[in-house]
């Protein structure tokens, strides 16, 4: 961190500066310059709050070095984290598992049913929403515990482990019996008391990022997380809040390689939810394996025009097939393998 | 709202998306035009998930008349709400109450002299948290219950009303104990388990805008809240996530006559948190009160120098007894008054 | 500037870096710390490109002090700049003019006729298209220089100064020679040709800010006029993107104080395009007033209904007049005098 | 388009806007519903004002089919769009040409020399800026005219057609006369003087997309230049604003697919400014390829640490070679290939 003082900042306005340093136990480093003064903080690790500085006597600005987060950074871990959430399937490593599903557990005929599609087309596990988060308290909430229950039924019919969403601790505590990988979804990524609950609860976890967060806040929500013992997390880039209506948000890809230069943990893309059209769904996810994500997790719907909640994003069974037949030779071009797909379908 | 067909698209298509709209359990109106036909869809209010149509063959775009909220309407409740905090602090009508505190309780002594300090200068109610989210898990947390002990105690010291904030149910149990208003913070304003509890709860609520949020997610949360049968609900701007790092965010003043049109409920200003900036507040809180809104919020602390959190943002209180006493004629110029203040200060 | 260097950089990297600096003119000034090596750039005034150093090795970030421009800052000249676009209107003064009109000048009856109703009620000055930046090329785009044209017959009729916008070099200097001030809208205001031609034109400027620019960007663009001799700038914030349709933009009122903080110009506010809707103009236009804005700009048509462009947020002209007496006393109260309407309406 | 009317609006107000309706030309369709009345607007092509109706008593809201460009869409030429820019370079055909060279042009030797290296490696097109839009007017602007000189120098020496911005008429005058397409920057999108000048002037255009342009109002950009008569245009995506600063921008790929279901332009995308991180950049461009665009623009210098203007994302040269090297299998895995470069690298 670096205090720039204002041209006309006096010694006493310097001297003030480096004692407000110095009661929060770091060194101040003042390095006079031709026009001003900059005052250095050695041994800050990203815990000072800036605003200590910004408002006092003569203090312009104060830059700041910004990685405040510890255990998830490629400093504190060189070599990259390996998540597995059970039944063979690992994150982070040269294969590269895709998740399907669909939007909602909407029956138990219906989440059999789409899990043996989705498996049969390459998916390595399942996917489906028993807690929705809905933005208008009259849209369909979920099926709640009796959604997990047909997830639960689902993976003893096919295999696959099971991601599905808790929104609060009590369904988090559900989630846990009954499922393999509790995802916390966007809008709850700076929900920091669940945040914690999650760290303490132990199983694996899928963050999504946040529909407006910086990689710096979502590195955090995922320390928050490991600082209580949990490092099972997996990232899950979704798409941000963007000014075109064009698209549901901006995906953006661009945040995976950044975060896999800065973090050791997987990093996965939701194409479904970045763009929010169908048809645009396949090529993004040509894209997220190209770029290198260690995942790819998508929504596939048996009708997706009698879908209850994100039709226009859900995929075609037909169209998933194809989609992760299309992934294999990207895959391989960028020196990796598309998980368990390979040997079924091509 | 209004499917929009294809140019292309035949009568099938077109009969497709009239059974899918009765299938819902609406009526479908179609419309032939020029080059194109819409169906227009009556009765809708604001339940359809567009997403049903969006992906079906041959509909080009849904058009929507997006004002999904109910309660919180003008449609539901043309005249304003007024919503009473305790002590004789009402939002919503004439009299336009300010609220004041540090961003965090730091210690018995220091609320209890802070909030001296701001009912002094003309505050009616006191802000100060006992519970913070912050973005690292290594940054100072808050005091937890013994902070709410510390605001019950500035309460019966000053007979000011608290504000403060709950991020969890078990917190937000705790908090309405001691409390009498809940903030529900931008962090958390899509929790919609937390809103939901709160709407249960039927304590006040303090709804702060989102980081990202539009003013219908916005509404809908307040909507969350009120369906489950609390309706003493203030909400407040605190500014929205921009791509300028001149201001901590962007205090979106038309949000508040903005709001005022569509919904009852009243609305307060949060300069503080909008701009980010000590200096700014005071006009900002000038122009916040000048644009009509129904209260408005500020950080003050005796040396934010010191403060553990929000230093920079926070008002010297010489600065909050100049910026009350500067608000008296503004409220008189919209034909307003400054709660209390009035007869205290001038 | 401060170069942060990584934890394991080498001598080999810091000194690489302290030759890069010193080639660049400035004086390199390592500081070694408990985790790292930061060197400071002593000398520097915001020309040096940062990238310079962002991808050399051993680099881990650049931490930059970002006030680039020179004469345009308080730094360069600490009190306010008076800017006189002639018939005695001032901006920068404790007078507060007032500017309205049509968004397109549609005819000479028409602009002669809103042109007394405006200053009437109190406007000081005219604004009206004559040259109008159009999102799609099949809309209207004003009526050229037989704009300019009806505008200068306007001012004869009335005294009223014209402010009218130039989308390029031919079209400034035709406006040039019609108009007292000519407006670079937020569309061009990276226009760097524009902006440097304007600057050898040498009449007033009034500058609207970019549609997602920083303040620091909008400065700049300052600079760039003022670098070219030309110091009669008006700064105007009208609203920048935002991802929220309810409003056709956010109106930025934190950009007043601040710009206000770091520039000696002028700024003044354009709810009309800020907000995009009547009915929320009137309050915002107070609150540009209490914040301390150095004018208002707003849109007033005879009528709206059949405005050519921009019907939705012009006032009506009762509206509009009683907008500017309601300004009155909000202008006394923080200490400034509306130019001209006092007199005029009360 | 729709014009949604309130629940209470009258008869006459229904009338009122049926009225203005047929005024403007088109034929109203009033929809009478349970709750409200809508009316519809028939043989609209996009091009009516939607202010018209907004602010009209009586109105909710208006719901807008937001396609108001014509002849750059798929629904006027279904297929694909071919442009060339001589040399054997065409773009939006299955061949992906590879557009590489400095962000600046620094010298004769210098601009030589890189483009004989990118064209090994696999380059197709050179491009590198006479001409640079600068946001202070303090930093380098380019060598101009003898810019273009050594630009097409550097072309007669490897046969690479040329790729250069031009920010004003006069420069595009010039350009058109030295380069074989002219780049129309981000910051000048919407400088609609400028781009009814490339339209008449008829050469090719490289239309970057606008710092916060949608989707809708870059099509509409290129609508302007197609009006004018020149249909040689190449749309490229270059990463828009974004609140988070980790990258330079975001780099939106979903932009890819949606816009070519849009309109039948060839569309590029840009990593280089995308993300302004070197080593991010040969990941994104194998994203490019992979999501279907058609073709890729990177920054590449002899020694970037040195460079006059965007060091920190320009790509060193045996990055680059390396880089080309692996869009090779991507593009063969979603049924195209790279540009020359297969022959000559593999």
């Amino acid at each position: 961190m670096l205090v720039m003082m204002q041209r006309n900042a006096t010694p006493q306005d310097i001297q003030a500066v480096c004692d407000a340093i110095q009661v929060l136990g770091f060194n101040p480093l003042p390095m006079p310059g031709a026009l001003r003064t900059a005052i250095g903080v050695a041994g800050d690790d990203g815990q000072v709050d800036t605003s200590h500085f910004e408002g006092m006597a003569g203090v312009a600005s104060v830059l700041y070095d910004s990685k405040p987060y510890k255990q998830v950074s490629r400093d504190w871990q060189p070599e990259k984290s390996l998540v597995s959430i059970g039944h063979g399937v690992v994150f982070g490593g040269t294969e590269v598992p895709v998740v399907a599903g669909p939007c909602s557990v909407e029956g138990e005929d219906e989440i059999v049913h789409i899990a043996r599609l989705v498996k049969a087309a390459g998916a390595v596990a399942l996917r489906g929403g028993a807690y929705k988060p809905r933005t208008s308290p009259y849209a369909f909430q979920g099926l709640g515990e009796e959604g997990l229950r047909q997830l639960a039924l689902a993976r003893s019919e096919t295999g696959l482990p099971i991601i599905t969403e808790a929104m609060d601790e009590r369904q988090a505590d559900l989630v846990a019996k009954y499922a393999d990988c509790i995802q916390l979804g966007a809008r709850n990524m700076m929900n920091f008391s669940l945040l914690k609950h999650l760290g303490r609860l132990g199983v694996p976890v899928l963050l999504k990022r946040g529909m407006s967060a910086t990689i710096t806040e979502w590195l955090l929500a995922a320390e928050y997380i490991m600082s209580e013992g949990n490092r099972r997390i997996i990232l899950c880039e979704r798409g941000i809040r963007s000014y075109d209506t064009a698209t549901r948000n901006v995906y953006d890809l661009s945040a995976i390689p950044v975060v896999q230069r800065l973090s050791h943990l997987p990093i996965i893309g939701d194409p479904s939810h970045g763009v929010g059209i169908r048809d645009a769904v396949p090529p993004l996810a040509r894209a997220t394996v190209a770029v290198g994500a260690d995942g790819v997790i998508v929504e596939v719907h048996q009708q997706p025009d009698k879908a209850w909640s994100d039709g226009a994003q859900s995929l075609h069974p037909p169209q998933f097939e194809e989609m992760v037949r299309s992934l294999l030779p990207i895959a391989e071009a960028v020196g990796r393998s598309i998980m368990g797909a390979g040997t079924a379908v091509v």
